[in-house]
């Protein structure tokens, strides 16, 4: 039975003074280091997921405190294992019925890597058929493939869009600064890269053929 | 002709005290904003290139100077263009006959959409025929195809493999602590993401069929 609510991901990668938006009906899963996240701004969570390996000394009487009022809700993963930490707690959220993701804690920072794996999480979610948003620091990453997506209205920032395939194909950007129609994307070229919405204008994205890699980054982080 | 020497592309992005390792024989692009880089290591570029819009109002006066003294040597890309300038740099690397390359400056910290585009231009230089390395911060990114590459002793931190084609197949890891034998990896499944080197191994790693990208964390940038 498909859920109406979000399945949210709270990782462990930097998340600064950011919101976490949750609504009555969601899923909060703590992803690993992602708890402390939660704990600091009073959230708790549905589920606790993780090898612990990243949460600090001061993290753990959360943990423990959360297991013993939910038994059922930490799954202790093993260090060593194939599923990034991020990975099984999606796997966890497609088996509880959730078509709709949210990804916080994420993007990785220094650590390239974890943005990469979360990356690659964000396409298994979109094979499996659930929609997935990877957020933070005033970006957010998305996965397009077969579909239209249309922005809102006063979103300032640069738009850019990564082929995930060799070839994407049936590709239109709309109401940005530099539009397309019906073209082709293909991995070793930046076509895409950086393209301005202005607030006045109503940027929107059409893929259709292969995966595409969405990424919009609001206009004040836009500075190098 | 091939030269012996490599081609160094230093872009925009955040630098930190990094060293550029620059050798005679070598051919070093400022790429844009990448001049400042430059300045500040006493190093002069042999080519400027970019359309300008990230150097600072201080950082003119030297684009100036070099102008005036090598008058063939600065291209001034548009603002609008399908390249982005890294890319349009790697396209002048060729041209000259380089096919090893480096870019500093390159990942773009929070401007994620940086950093994939550099990504792209891996892909790009891979496919004509360099090897190419992304370098920043203690984290090395680079694509492997149809080769093996062995680490130096001595190296500790992580290693994440990522398929850039739907299937890479025939991929070793050895002398890590996950290794691997004859694996598959797709890209919606992050199989090899932050394998651990340790300094008394020697981790190598071999590509069949398909591009991969390698990611190297040193040690001391491994904690989130």
């Amino acid at each position: 039975m498909k859920k109406t609510g979000k399945c949210i991901l709270v990782c462990a990668g930097d998340m600064g003074e950011e919101e976490i938006l949750y609504k009555e009906g969601d899923f909060l899963i703590a992803v690993d280091g992602g708890l402390k996240h939660l704990a600091r701004r009073g959230l708790v969570p549905d589920y606790i997921l993780g090898d612990f390996d990243s949460l600090g000394e001061e993290d753990l009487p959360l943990l423990e405190a959360f297991r013993e009022k939910h038994p059922g809700g930490v799954t202790t993963l093993p260090v060593e294992k194939d599923d990034t930490d991020t990975l099984a707690a999606a796997r966890l959220g497609l088996e509880r019925g959730f078509s709709r993701f949210v990804i916080y804690g994420g993007l990785g920072g220094k650590r390239i890597d974890h943005t990469l794996a979360n990356i690659q999480t964000l396409v298994f979610l979109k094979k499996q058929g659930a929609s997935a948003l990877l957020t933070g620091g005033g970006t957010d990453l998305f996965v397009l493939s077969g579909e239209s997506v249309t922005f809102e209205r006063g979103f300032e920032g640069t738009f850019s869009l990564f082929a995930l395939d060799p070839e994407v194909r049936g590709v239109a950007i709309r109401g940005m600064k530099y539009p397309l129609e019906n073209g082709t994307l293909i991995s070793s070229f930046p076509l895409g890269v950086s393209n301005h919405i202005s607030p006045e204008s109503q940027g929107s994205v059409s893929v259709g053929e292969g995966m595409a890699l969405a990424v919009l980054v609001r206009e004040r982080n836009c500075s190098n």
